[in-house]
């Protein structure tokens, strides 16, 4: 703590974020991303957009790649808001939408940066516990509240909810915002962007980073009524005019202009998670049921914090949460074939055969 | 105002940037980007990093390239915070180091950004008055304040203070941080780095925009006292942990490899500078001394918002500020030596030819 900082900067905790490490032999298991590249449309997208017109602003609105957003989800680009990745969207929607007098609500186990912002904000919050099943059980937040958040699926269990669900939340709840962190959506999930035409109350938070391939690239979005998004950009308008640069808006433009691309590898993400599933729960893991691109699974003989620890030993790094909950779980990212072949072998070296 | 939204948003004043028009036909001198393109080895560089590793995030403390910075201004990466543009910078420094019980002090002339992060994080602020001839005197900056932010030289006079004036000011308010934003300062005025190693109070603000011709790429940082940059990176990480994508670091760390072209391309604006300034002068303007890539100017027989809106209608758009003090300036960014031309035919058709 300085003096010269704002007294309230020594409560606040940050986010820590999976590692990034710099050594590029290790198995990256750790933080979600695809691990397949981005579209080749995206990239020749970005080449060419990398010339002399770089000396100008972006468009501070990122006015063609709403809508190109709006028209992918039969929305209208008044109902989209763009940020430097979603969780500058986050940040945003805490802020200027989930920031009441009464608490906002969210799951125990959820997004480790909600608390954060909270923080961040000085806004009350209240966790409201998962099952034991680690489930979202959407009847707990009929509360008085401030405003409800939820990722679906949820992260990092990877267990989704239904839309009937979701809609049961937002008729409970027509006087807060109720968001929803589709960030793993693509992945199986069933995505609400459908009911925002019904529900003034409901937002859609999504991000290119997973399902799109471009965690580099820093592009999330948003879907709302009107008056949720007029809110959100005046936030924004008094935080940074120009949050996406001209290759970011170029290039997450593009993502949306390569539908094959797209369906082909999430797709594949999903055949490669049942092909995971499936080796773990031979070795004796317990696995939850993720749409999600990583799985969450716990082995009953192993502790979770000794396990990522051999495993990087054997230089494949995964996520442990040391939260009381769930540290005898491990997170990991669905890789490529030979990245999940690696990992099996990993396992089984430390926890034995298929079978065993 | 909608019920979903935060109350306090219904009070916030968003800041308003230039316009950014859809027509390129434009000759666009009101947003006072670089009439230079970026140098041709961030283009290349940028090609080069749109690759598959998009798929990856970025290094969330964008280190190799606060090295980069580190190195160029010959201080060491702990006193570099990087940001998505230097507006992210300055809000993180409003909320960070900024904000105490005591209003922040800055010219009532200048960035008119710095009231708008203030009305975002509820801070007291006190606007001091510069002189007859628009010069911030620092001597008025010597009362009880929780900080204070100046801009060198300052926006939108284009005037610049000597290092010996900020340092006595940093000699006369040694409690409280005092941030230069030296957004400009590269085409003529006198950096304050070499004081960070002497005052823990001094922050120097940065951009990338200007005059290394990157506005569309959004980096910006801060130089300081590791104290300082160890505030921002707490606020930061409790509100995005992967602020600059990897197109950014990359090019941004590309364009402190290119030392020449940076020379080269603000001697060019300075140039240019002198020229526009000279044909102003013979026309009858009165133009402020500017360290700037634009200049400030007023003509005794000629209302600003009434040329602004003669020189659009000829295809040439400068910045007209609608400020009791300043309504009768024009801010005009220092085009192309073609540009300041078209500018100059514009304004003798309107104000009469040179000497008239």
């Amino acid at each position: 703590m300085s003096r010269f900082w704002n007294p309230a900067l020594a409560k606040l905790a940050p986010y820590v974020p999976g590692e990034q490490p710099r050594l590029s032999k290790l198995i990256k298991l750790n933080t979600n991303e695809n691990p397949f590249g981005p579209s080749p449309h995206v990239v020749k997208a970005l080449q060419a957009a990398a010339n002399d017109s770089l000396r100008l602003y972006p468009d501070p609105h990122s006015h063609a790649l709403a809508q190109a957003i709006g028209a992918y989800h039969g929305v209208d680009t008044s109902e989209v808001f763009i940020g430097n990745g979603s969780d500058e969207v986050l940040a945003h929607v805490f802020l200027g939408l989930l920031k009441h007098e009464r608490p906002v609500l969210f799951p125990d186990i959820t997004y480790s940066f909600y608390p954060v912002y909270c923080g961040l904000y000085d806004m009350a919050y209240h966790e409201v516990p998962v099952s034991a099943g680690m489930e979202i059980r959407v009847e707990d937040y009929a509360q008085p509240c401030g405003g409800i958040i939820l990722p679906n699926p949820n992260a990092p269990t990877g267990i989704g909810l239904a839309s009937a669900q979701i809609e049961a939340l937002l008729v409970s709840q027509p006087d807060v915002v109720v968001v929803v962190d589709e960030a793993y959506v693509d992945f199986g999930g069933e995505s609400v962007v459908p009911l925002v035409a019904r529900y003034p109350n409901l937002l859609v938070v999504r991000t290119l980073s997973k399902s799109r391939s471009l965690a580099g690239l820093r592009v999330g979005y948003a879907i709302g009524h009107q008056d949720l998004i007029v809110g959100l950009e005046r936030v924004k308008n008094c935080f940074n005019s120009y949050p996406i640069d001209r290759l970011a808006q170029a290039g997450a433009l593009a993502s949306f202009e390569d539908e094959a691309y797209f369906q082909h590898t999430r797709q594949e993400v999903m055949r490669l998670r049942a092909g995971l599933v499936a080796s773990l729960e031979q070795r004796g893991f317990e696995v939850l049921p993720s749409q999600a691109n990583f799985i969450f699974a716990r082995h009953p003989r192993h502790d979770a914090a000794q396990l990522a620890a051999r495993l990087r030993e054997r230089s494949v790094i995964v996520r442990h949460f040391r939260h009381p909950r769930i540290d005898q779980f491990l997170r990991i990212s669905v890789g490529k074939e030979e990245e999940c072949a690696a990992l099996v072998t990993a396992l089984t070296d430390i926890v034995g055969p298929a079978g065993a």
